[in-house]
């Protein structure tokens, strides 16, 4: 490739850069997050998403497509640093890097850039922390066809590369917003879309309730659920049934619960 | 407590055992595995699970109700051992131990072992990998009244101390059996329960399919799906729908959505 730059050092400071990077602090301040990995940028590229520089390593590669994925960024007009594999394993936060990393801007749009169809079916997750969980989650929703994803609750963090890794990249193509919950709760009213809430102690079952219409199912965190002010201002509560001795489910396990039962219906509905 | 043995330096030979059963080829050997954490040892004490050693450390709990716990062990006549901090430390294979840990027998009947209802709702295992998706799993086979689950090829340890973990202790109380994949096929024959396996590309979808009878739900590894066995094995392939751009669910979404399924046919049958 031509004009290609390269970075030999593990001192360069764009290495530096990415290795603060993995704090969250960081990339808020600075509106840009790493993204690792030959599936997560392919998934980015195909998504004509817009990188704003690239780190290759060719010794590293464990993708055969990786130089063909590196070239079309290139030529698509974003800058490339080919890596000595020193500097590149400094900057990889992978036991076992594959030679591909990009600096990217902050994913999540504002309520209002979401562009939405008719009776759309969301899904909120207020502060969810892991990041296995929210990736997860990710790749179910957009298995199930939700229209938008929106984030509440400043214990997540979208931008955590480890969210971007596992949801496959998926966060990139599904249109994701970031809100606070009273934000986000008048932007529903004023959309005339209904909330749903799973609650242990709710009366009606999940498969009972009408999902139908446009519909926004909330999730809650790992260790305390859903907040009072997501409780108290949802329309609908409704109960997973839980037939054995555990109390709760996995939240990515009853996020899929939930929007498979949605998906369920409105496909009836076609 | 009487009769309390105390392990002082993190040269005991009980230490260094701990530590050898991270490996997996000790446990079998020895057929023993480690049990960690208050929550996950309280649920195996529920369910009148025998310990062969308790080992706690009280200047590590982190539960209130830890030294109660340690005394009805040590009533019910396992023999238990006040650890120092430094030995505790030693044999934790968490990065926030909270003083309890127990030796073990292995988890795991074989299928002749279980004990089964009419028309029973199984979940078959296939070389699940990751400890986090085979716990979860468990935790949803239990919310949905699955009778038994069957784990399946060499690539699974359910008795790991991580997949306990993620169990939140589930594989105390959960009819778990182990078998080879030749000797599973021919006992569901035997036993006239069917089995559906969930495929990309299977023409029927998963809620047309009548789980209402004696059905084993077969979920494959994590990478690589299905062997052929069960495969070319199973009575009924279904398909889960997927409408976006991804081509494949996280193990335990698709595990789940399955068995909530399965329960949703199963409830309105009674």
């Amino acid at each position: 490739m031509e004009n290609t730059l390269t970075i030999e050092s593990p001192q360069n400071p764009r290495v530096k850069t990415a290795v603060r990077l993995r704090k969250g602090k960081l990339r808020k301040e600075t509106d840009r997050t790493l993204v690792e990995g030959y599936r997560e940028i392919l998934r980015a590229s195909e998504s004509k998403w817009e990188f704003i520089e690239l780190y290759f390593c060719p010794e590293l590669y464990l993708d055969p497509n990786a130089d063909q994925l590196v070239s079309n960024i290139h030529n698509s007009g974003t800058p490339v640093f080919q890596c000595s594999e020193a500097a590149f394993r400094k900057m990889s936060y992978r036991n076992t890097p594959d030679g591909l990393m990009a600096l990217s801007p902050l994913v999540g749009k504002s309520l209002n850039e979401l562009d939405l169809p008719e009776k759309p079916l969301l899904l909120i997750a207020e502060n969810l922390e892991k990041p296995g969980n929210l990736g997860t989650i990710l790749r179910t929703a957009d298995a199930t066809g939700v229209d938008a994803i929106i984030v509440c609750g400043n214990k997540t963090d979208i931008n955590n590369p480890n969210v971007i890794r596992a949801s496959i990249g998926t966060l990139f193509f599904m249109p994701v917003a970031v809100a606070s919950t009273e934000e986000t709760l008048q932007w529903l009213g004023e959309q005339g879309i209904q909330t749903l809430a799973a609650l242990p102690d709710a009366e009606q079952e999940y498969t009972h309730a009408d999902m139908r219409g446009g519909i926004a199912i909330v999730v809650g965190s790992e260790d305390e659920g859903l907040t009072q002010n997501w409780i108290n201002g949802s329309d609908f509560h409704v109960k997973i049934p839980m037939r054995g001795k555990n109390d709760s489910l996995n939240v990515a396990t009853a996020s899929a619960v939930l929007l498979y039962e949605a998906l369920r219906q409105r496909q009836n509905l076609s």
